[in-house]
């Protein structure tokens, strides 16, 4: 997916975020816009935004001047969605239908937001999301591929999301390769985040060795595209992944909240629909 | 109020949804925000937000190549507004407290989203407003201040919201001046626009001199200062005048709703609060 006018100031609202959360003072904060505000006639349109968010986002760690400026963050999301695991794992073993309740779970986690609330309330939330009405849902198609893979691939997304994925992962009934980010990027998983959740005690774990917050399988390592172009089933976690991928011609499906309007559109969904998409049915 | 670093990702939508409004081409919109984006380093903090919005919206109409490209979306506005008047005039009529319930319809007229609804939802949108907790409502020293007034400067905001203004005015019982913009910017209320209200009907009209949407008292005409400075009650409506006019000593009333994070955290009330403010009252 290329990227839209409107992905502009939505990466000057998080690189405003961002200097936020770190305490940067309000005048460095302003440095890094103006920065930002004279890289825009220099942004390719062509590429998908998770490509551009490399960019953006070299720049706003050079002033935050952090590697991973998310790591707290991310930390408190996994202990957050780790002490939710066992109520949910249970809810999942006790399901009429394991596989259907952990798929929705594992939606649920792309949309919670980590890092701001109580266990209490995430559960809340999540019960609030598993009641409502979700928007493309291939669930026959992606039993139907399941049935027939022999492994899958797993592209993870945020950290605390990731113990979602872990839940998932282990009603599969598959051998399970969950791929990471090649490096610290916004609240993506990497591989010391996976091993946090657990997710090494289930499943393979590797790097697909580019840092953008979304499968570019150019940036990819050869050894990742390997596995990318031989796996049988994919599961793509979130928007990220699927601005990067969409339109590349592989088994994958999709599964995340539809988070901007841009997206939305362009899938022609309801903004903030959860959804499990079959690439193979999306026309391009 | 000073410009604040989240203003300028909001002044970089305002460009885009503008853009959008008026049908230019993607890749005009993307020059327009790129040129703002250069120009982000010149902003002056210290300025309040609506003299940078002059230089804005100077630049946007320059893409969009029209003086006034919210005047169709202010028109329906308008007339939408109008199409509520009877009904309303007769609720404030036929209520026990007539001035209590036209101030709330008058703020409730600074919320409503015109241009997207029917008359229909526009009601159902207002009732709903009227029944929800307003904020900081200092409607007692209002009426206090209204009773000594021997008449009152109103500065407008918006137009459709103007209909709103107007069914406050016919109840106020005290000769009324109605303060326009000097010029057309976004979808504040112009002589032109006030007209198509009726305002003329029933108060003295008056322009500011000033284009900026909110009330720079320094770029106004010497006659409208003269009047700012010698009126007995002053009813300030909406953000852009509050953020021009906080801190400058007057007996104002501000009448709005805090539609943004910035205001909302600098007035320590919560985003989205209506609010009845005595300036008075304000701690700088």
């Amino acid at each position: 997916m290329k990227t839209f006018v409107d992905c502009i100031p939505c990466f000057m609202n998080q690189a405003l975020r961002t200097g936020r959360l770190v305490g940067l003072e309000e005048s460095r904060i302003m440095d890094l816009l103006a920065e930002f505000g004279g890289m825009i006639r220099h942004i390719p349109m062509e590429d998908p935004p998770p490509r551009t968010a490399v960019t953006v986002y070299s720049l706003i760690n050079r002033y935050v001047g952090q590697e991973d400026p998310f790591s707290m963050l991310k930390d408190q999301s996994t202990r957050q969605a780790l002490g939710m695991y066992e109520e949910l794992s249970r809810q999942i073993r006790e399901s009429t239908d394991p596989l259907g309740q952990a798929l929705k779970i594992a939606v649920a986690g792309n949309v919670i937001d980590f890092g701001i609330s109580s266990t209490y309330d995430l559960q809340a939330e999540l019960a609030g999301l598993l009641t409502k009405p979700f928007g493309i849902w291939h669930e026959d198609r992606f039993r139907s591929a399941l049935k027939q893979a022999d492994n899958v691939l797993y592209l993870g997304d945020n950290t605390g999301e990731t113990v979602f994925d872990r839940l998932l992962i282990e009603i599969l009934g598959k051998p399970v390769t969950y791929a990471v980010r090649g490096g610290p990027i916004i609240n993506d998983v990497t591989m010391r985040d996976a091993m946090a959740a657990g997710l090494d005690r289930v499943c393979n774990l590797v790097s697909s060795g580019c840092r953008a917050p979304g499968i570019l399988l150019d940036q990819c390592s050869a050894e990742f595209r390997r596995l990318f172009h031989s796996a049988p089933l994919i599961i793509s976690k979130g928007q990220g992944n699927l601005e990067a991928l969409l339109g590349v011609n592989a088994p994958v499906f999709f599964l995340l909240k539809a988070k901007c309007d841009v997206v939305a559109r362009h899938l022609g969904v309801a903004l903030g629909d959860l959804l499990l998409l079959d690439s193979g049915t999306i026309q391009h």
